[in-house]
C-alpha cells in the first residue's frame, strides 16, 4: 500500500491528456502548491511511550511484535481520507502511533487492554487502515502514549459451518482473502466495497461497512450473526442465534462502534454459495429523476439486483461510474444492474421489464462490464489528482426516498457555497425498500492550503445533511470528521446512552480517544 | 378480552369429546384440584398509592384517565403466560398495579415518567397486555406504588409516506386497527404474530416481535425504521435512514428494551402494498430431518415463502398446526407454505420443486386454508384445555441450523425430565439462512400446584435451552420469566451494559422494575 496515497504503487496511474484538460479549463486546476514528502521526510513526534512501557508491552506479545520505526508509524498515521493523504503528503505525521503493537490472540488483545489501561496509554485499533473520516486518529492528550493495535496477525479462517451458512473469521483477515479462503469452499461474502483491496473483516463490522452488492448480499452488519468483543472490562460473546427476542440486539451495538467500545477478535459471518453465474449491464435514464424512481421501482417492488447504482447527469457526463474510461461518460444518467446467483437470466429480464417500462434504455453488458472493471479504480485515480493538484473527496449520506432530493440538494448546494464551482457528482448505489444512500464525490482546485480548504466545506456539507434530515453516514462511519454531525443526529440523550455504555465497557477511556462518542 | 383467558370470551371453545378422551387415556388429565374464580372474587392488594399522588397523576392525564377500580386494576394483572392464567383462575391478583393511567401524548408519558421517577412509582408500560414471559408483573418492592401505563389512547395513524413505504403510528394501535388503517392506503404491515387481535405495535417493537409471515415480511424489529422513546432522562428520536454506518444502531437497543429504558410513543414503520394474491399449502414430509432439510433448502437458497412452517412428528399427528381441527392429523410432519404478493403461481412451483425434490409430498391447499384458519386460535383452545385440567404451554428459542437437532433434543429432554410424560410438540416457524426458531407446545395434567409445577419445568428449559447454545426467546422476549437465563445468555458484561443504559435512561429506576435487565 502507498504509504501517501491509495494502494499498489505499481498499480499508480497517470492522468489522461483529456482529463488534464479538463482539470485544467473547466475548474481552473494549477500544479500543487508544494512538492509532496518523501516518507522518511514525514515528520513524527518523539516516542512519547517509555521504555518501561514498550518492554510492558512486548512482555504481552512478544518483542518483535512491537514496533516502533520510523516506517512503521507512517503507515499506520491516520487513514485514506483526502485530508489524511493531503497531511501526510505535506510532511505531517503529527498523528502517528508511538508504537503498532501486534497482538496474536483473543487473550492478547484482553491482557493488552488491561495493561494500557493501567498505563493510560491511549489505543487505536487498526485493521486494513482505510478509515475515511479520521477513525485512526487519537486525540492524545491526556494519555501516556499511543499504541496502534494492528490485528494483522489475527488473519485466519477458523471454521466453516455449510450446513448453518456461516463461516467463522478471526477480525484481521483481508477482504480478498477472506474471498480466497471461503472460495476453496465453494463460498462468498458478497462484501465488495471501494476499500475491498485492503480492508479487513474486523474494520468492516467495527465500521459498519456497505459493499457495492449490498443489495442482492447485504450491508457488512447483516452479514454479521456472532462476534467476540474484547474490552478493558472484560469480553463480550454474542450471537447464539441468526434473530432473538432476548433483549437489544447488543451485537448491533458493537457493529458501528469503530474500536470506542473494544477490539473485535472474532466474528460469525454469513456466506453465501459463490455465485454460478453473473451478468452486469447498463441502462440509460433521460433524468436523475427517472432514473431515481426506476431504482425505487426495483428496490421496492423487486426483482432487487445484486448491484444497483445510478450516476446522476453530471456523474454520467464524467464517467465517474467507469473510471478505467474516465471522461468518456454520455447523456442522462447512466444506471448499473448487476444480477449474480441462480436464474439470472430470468431475474435479469424481470428487472430490465421494470427498467424499460420507466423510461430506461438498455446499453447492454458494456458498461456494466466496464464499471465491475473499475470498480475499486477510484482511489487510485484520487491519488494522481491530487498530484495534480484538484482536490477530489467523497462523501455520503443516506435518507428515506421522501428526503432524498431534499438531501441531495443540500448537499450539492453546501459544497458549490463552500467551494465556488467544484465538479459534484452523485450516485445511488446502496438502496432499500424505504430509503437510498446518495454518494458523492466532489472535485475542486487545490488552494494553498488544501486541507483547511477541504475541512470548511465539509463543515457545511455536515451541517446541511443534518439540517435536511439525513444520517451523517450510510457506510463511511463516523471518526472524528463526523463527530460533531453525529451528536446532533442523535441528539444530547443518544451521546448519553453511548457515552454511559464506554464509561462501562472502557472506564478508564483509552479506547480509540476522541473517535465516534460525543463530547459531554 | 376474557379477565383470565385469551380473546372474545363469544369466541371460547369446547373441546371436541375426541380431545377429551385423549387428554384423560393418553396423558391422565382429571378436573382442576379447585374451582376457578370469578373476575370479581380476585385478591387484590389495597392501593398503595396515596390520595397526593393519584391527585398529581390525575394533574398530568385528566382524572378520567386514572383508574383505580378492582376490573380495571385485575385486567392489567400480568399478561396471558399460563402462569399468569392460572393464577388468576385461582384468584391471584398480587401483582396488580395500584392504578390504570392513560396519557394521551408523548408529552403527557414524558411527564408521567419525570412524576413518578420523582415520588418513586414503578411504571409498566401497558400495551395489549399480552405479554407470556412476565413482562408485566412489576417488582413492587422499595416503591411508592406500581401503575400500569396503558397506551390506548395513542392509537393513530398518523402519516402515511407512499414514496418511502413507511407509516407514522402511535404505539397503542392494535394490529388489527393497524392493518384496517393499512388497507385503506392499500398497504399491510404483514405483521401476524398468534397475539395478533390484541397486541399493540408499541408491543411489538418492545418485545421484538416476530409474525407467523416473518419469512416473507421480516420480524416486526425489521420493519421499524425510526421510533421516538419517552424516557426519565428525556427523549430519544431515532431513525434519519433506513440503514447508517453512524455508529451503532441505537433502534436496535430500545427495540427488545421491554419497558425497561423508556415507553416508545411513535413508530415509522415499514410498509408493503397490500397483496394481490396469497396461496397457502401443505406438504407432509417422512420425517423431521428431511422436512427441516427442505426448510433450511428453502430459506437459505430460496424461494422463500411468505409463510414456512414444519410441524415435528407429534405435533403433526395431534394436529396442532390446524386447531380448528385438532385430533385430526397424520403421519410424517406437515410442512404449511404460503405465498403472498406478486408471481404466487411462479413462486409456489419453483418452491414445490425443491420441496418435492427433497421428499415432500404435495397435500394440496386444505391443510394451507386449515393452517391459515386457523392460525390464531391455539390460546382460545389453551383455555378450554386449562379448565379441563391440563396445563398447556408454549415455549420457543433459536439457533444456528446445525445446532438445532441438540436444542430440539435438549428442550424435549429437559420438558420430559421435569413433568413425566408430557405431550411435548415442535415446529419450526421462523427460518434465517442461518438458522430457524424452535416453537415448542407441552400439555401435561395439572397437579395440585400447577403453578408451581410449571415453573419448575420452565426452570429446567431455561437452563437446557443456555446449555444447548441457543437463545433464551426467539419472539416471546425476556420479561421476568427469562431473565436469569438471559443474564447466562449475555455473560456478566453484557448484563452490566444493560444496567448501564438502564441508569442512563431510567436513574430512578422506576420502569418495569424486576423485567429484562439481569440484577447486579
Amino acid at each position: 500500500m502507498s504509504w501517501c496515497g491509495w494502494g499498489d504503487p505499481a498499480k499508480a496511474r497517470e492522468l489522461p491528456e483529456q482529463v488534464r484538460g479538463l482539470l485544467r479549463d473547466l475548474l481552473g486546476v494549477r500544479a500543487p502548491h508544494a512538492p509532496a514528502a518523501t516518507l522518511e521526510s514525514v515528520r513524527l513526534p518523539p516516542v512519547a511511550l517509555t521504555p518501561a512501557h514498550l518492554a510492558a508491552l512486548a512482555g504481552v506479545v512478544g518483542a518483535e511484535h512491537v514496533r516502533t520505526g520510523h516506517e512503521e508509524r507512517v503507515r499506520h498515521t491516520r487513514g485514506k481520507s483526502t485530508p489524511d493523504l493531503l497531511r501526510l503528503r505535506a510532511g505531517d505525521g503529527s498523528d502517528a502511533p508511538d508504537a503498532v503493537v501486534l497482538p496474536g490472540s483473543h487473550e492478547e488483545v484482553a491482557e493488552l487492554l488491561a495493561l494500557c489501561s493501567r498505563e493510560r496509554v491511549a489505543v487505536v485499533p487498526f485493521g486494513g487502515g482505510t478509515s475515511v473520516v479520521g477513525g485512526l486518529a487519537a486525540a492524545r492528550a491526556g494519555f501516556a502514549g499511543v499504541v496502534a493495535l494492528d490485528l494483522a496477525r489475527l488473519d485466519r479462517l477458523r471454521s466453516v459451518d455449510a450446513e448453518s451458512m456461516t463461516a467463522g473469521f478471526e477480525p484481521g483477515v483481508r477482504a480478498p482473502d477472506a474471498e480466497r479462503l471461503l472460495a476453496a469452499h465453494g463460498l462468498t461474502l458478497g462484501h465488495f466495497p471501494q476499500s475491498f483491496e485492503y480492508a479487513t473483516l474486523g474494520g468492516f463490522a467495527a465500521a459498519r461497512s456497505s459493499g457495492q452488492a449490498s443489495a442482492g448480499y447485504g450491508r457488512f452488519d447483516d452479514m454479521v450473526v456472532g462476534l467476540t468483543l474484547a474490552t478493558p472490562s472484560g469480553t463480550l460473546d454474542l450471537g447464539r442465534a441468526p434473530k432473538s427476542a432476548a433483549g437489544p440486539d447488543l451485537r448491533q451495538l458493537v457493529l458501528g462502534s469503530e474500536g470506542a467500545f473494544g477490539v473485535i477478535t472474532a466474528l460469525r459471518l454469513r456466506v453465501r454459495r459463490a455465485p454460478a453465474e453473473r451478468a452486469y449491464e447498463g441502462w440509460r435514464f433521460p433524468s436523475w429523476r427517472a432514473g431515481s424512481a426506476a431504482v425505487r421501482a426495483l428496490a421496492q417492488e423487486g426483482p432487487v439486483p445484486t448491484v444497483l447504482r445510478l450516476s446522476d447527469e453530471t456523474e454520467t457526463m464524467i464517467g465517474l461510474a467507469e473510471p478505467d474510461a474516465i471522461g468518456a461518460g454520455g447523456s442522462g444518467c447512466l444506471l448499473v444492474a448487476g444480477h449474480e446467483g441462480a436464474s439470472v437470466a430470468a431475474r435479469r429480464a424481470a428487472a430490465g421489464a421494470v427498467l424499460a417500462r420507466l423510461g430506461g434504455e438498455p446499453l447492454g453488458e458494456g458498461p456494466g462490464r466496464a464499471w465491475e472493471h473499475g470498480r475499486f479504480s477510484a482511489p487510485y485515480l484520487r491519488d494522481a489528482l491530487l498530484a495534480a493538484g484538484a482536490t477530489v473527496e467523497t462523501l455520503e449520506t443516506a435518507g428515506f426516498w421522501a428526503n432524498l432530493p431534499r438531501l441531495y440538494d443540500a448537499v450539492r448546494l453546501a459544497l458549490l457555497g463552500a467551494l465556488g464551482s467544484p465538479l459534484v457528482m452523485c450516485h445511488i448505489s446502496h438502496v432499500y425498500e424505504t430509503g437510498a444512500s446518495l454518494y458523492f464525490t466532489v472535485v475542486t482546485p487545490q488552494n494553498e492550503d488544501p486541507v483547511a480548504q477541504w475541512e470548511r466545506a465539509k463543515a457545511e456539507v455536515n451541517a446541511a445533511v443534518v439540517a435536511a434530515g439525513g444520517t451523517i453516514s450510510h457506510h463511511h462511519g463516523v471518526g472524528r470528521d463526523h463527530r460533531a454531525a453525529y451528536a446532533a443526529e442523535i441528539g444530547p440523550l443518544g451521546a448519553g446512552v453511548l457515552r454511559a455504555v464506554k464509561a462501562r465497557l472502557d472506564p478508564a477511556g483509552i479506547l480509540n480517544p476522541g473517535v465516534l462518542v460525543p463530547e459531554d
